[in-house]
């Protein structure tokens, strides 16, 4: 009998290799894990690559979906005139409890939206966030929040996002007591913009183990094992790491073609590849949702659906929602009288 | 005869090997281009150290300064309690006209404060901004403007730092048409936050090269030989790359340390080392001033120095307010009534 009960939906048409990969991954997801997936797309394509490999025994299922949206479609648009969309259909199998999470490739903005419309925000939290799981460089895996363009943001909302990504931290990637840092420009409590100084007033006031300021370098430095930014900010950083990973990933090759298909070369490539940590979970829906980079291999695509599963099985929103409940926070949208982004 | 005849000035005590690779840095620099230097600091500390070398027959003079500000030491405390440090010294030797520029590998912060208030500010310019130079990953040698922290910044000093980049890239660089990015979270004019959607439009205005958005990967991918961005996301970008470039080169010692010590090795270190590229300008004061890594090696001490000449023999400042004053800037200081920087 599989631990997993409830599928996970996989977007099988979103990422820049569809559908190959994310069948691929999802065999391998259902094979070694025996997590039972849904592929979410075109039928027809979808079934053709499921005949490629010896699948009769694996707990897999094709959902239909007609339509897809692509990396260039913008967002707001493509939401409104592609209502049958691969990634739509499956963040819709989460909400009708048919899947107990969605795993996607595509367009980040895409996800992002159609999860809030769909599954809605949690009670205590003004905007989800999407965290990403840093390469552990400096010896720990640092969980950067926002990566997800929430632009413009609050004070209240960091405060928000390093709840939840300390939450994170601890359940999912077994840290006790996560230390959180601010990304700022210099470690000193004055230090920074006017939203770094006031946001590191509140979050002195949490019981979270904050350890102030932090810098651009710590993200690798091991210094803190969470770290908050404005989602402007966050993604720049996040695309920043991997164009220069992949900078010297190049480079590497040129200069050490020679032992890169070594084991230590193999292990190197691995270490510093951002696709291979499976995928940034978007915290604060009500639902598991994880983004994957649209490059995502099998492999990445397989880890992010088991990352999907134990999301779901260890009860991260339940728990991030209780979390803000006792820390009292103060909705943003309620205290302004909007309507959440759920209605 | 040195087609240098004035002198750089070198903050001897500022960088964590003080003195010993400013005074390397020097030797080099006037032993291989015949450029006179003053070494300001602690002055028997310096002669013992010059004394290691041979450099009878050297431009070199030592011009003794008793403090020196440390990198962990507070800027305005410092500035006012350390009057005679060997930053403020060489700095008011290029005020005095008794040095060409300045060079320090001290407290970032020091050095733009002190800069701003004993130099001051062009005419044309709010903020003085500092240009860091990446390594040529991606082909070309792209410009980041403001790395120097100026937080909270306002769309028309976004404008200047691109139009004081450009003009850098041009003169320094030896690109004719330099190709400018505003540093967003997507390629289209709409993406970014209230500040990029802003500067998007003034940019589209000017006469400059302007590519539209570009995104933390483009630092390495050579679409633009200028991204233009707040000084609060420059720094986090900056310390984000040394972090991860750092990080990365432990990574390879480790996996390839049998071949490193070869010459495709120390290429590779070389060109993906921050240090290498020899210092950051700070654009838009009234004299040449070059900011250092505070790890700087002695090669890279000696690039900047002849970095600061060559700036000052193409009157790089002077060119830079031409531009700012052509293309019709509205000062926002003065705009406003405040007294410039310089009073």
């Amino acid at each position: 009998m599989s631990n997993f009960p409830v599928p996970i939906a996989v977007d099988a048409m979103g990422g820049d290799h569809a559908p190959g990969r994310e069948v691929e991954g999802a065999i391998l997801a259902a094979a070694e894990f025996g997590i039972p997936v849904l592929l979410v797309g075109e039928e027809i394509a979808l079934q053709e690559e499921l005949q490629r490999h010896s699948v009769r025994q694996l707990p897999l299922e094709v959902v239909p979906a007609s339509q897809v949206i692509t990396m260039e479609d913008d967002v707001a648009r493509s939401i409104r005139q592609k209502p049958d969309s691969s990634v739509r259909v499956a963040i819709r199998l989460v909400r009708e409890g048919k899947a107990q999470g969605v795993v996607s490739a595509g367009n980040t903005g895409a996800v992002m939206a159609l999860a809030k419309i769909l599954l809605g925000t949690l009670p205590s939290v003004d905007r989800p966030a999407l965290a990403a799981v840093f390469p552990p460089l400096g010896g720990t895996r640092t969980v950067l929040i926002d990566v997800g363009a929430n632009v413009d943001c609050k004070p209240e909302q960091l405060r928000q996002f390093a709840i939840m990504g300390a939450t994170y931290s601890r359940l999912l990637l077994n840290i006790p007591n996560p230390r959180v840092g601010l990304l700022s420009i210099g470690a000193e409590q004055g230090k920074g913009n006017e939203l770094t100084r006031e946001t590191y007033r509140l979050l002195q006031q949490t019981p979270l183990n904050f350890v102030g300021n932090v810098e651009g370098r710590d993200l690798y430095s091991g210094r803190a094992d969470v770290i908050v930014c404005d989602g402007f900010i966050g993604n720049v950083a996040l695309k920043i790491s991997e164009g220069l990973a992949e900078a010297i990933q190049r480079l590497v090759q040129e200069v050490f073609a020679d032992r890169l298909s070594s084991k230590a070369g193999d292990s190197f490539t691995r270490r510093i590849d951002y696709a291979e940590t499976g995928g940034a979970p978007l915290l604060g829906v009500r639902g598991v949702c994880t983004i994957c980079h649209g490059s995502s291999n099998a492999s990445a695509i397989k880890n992010a659906i088991r990352m999907t599963a134990e999301f779901a099985a260890a009860g991260l929103n339940e728990k991030i929602e209780a979390e803000l409940h006792k820390l009292g926070t103060k909705s943003l949208s309620r205290r302004r009288g909007r309507p959440a982004l759920s209605a």
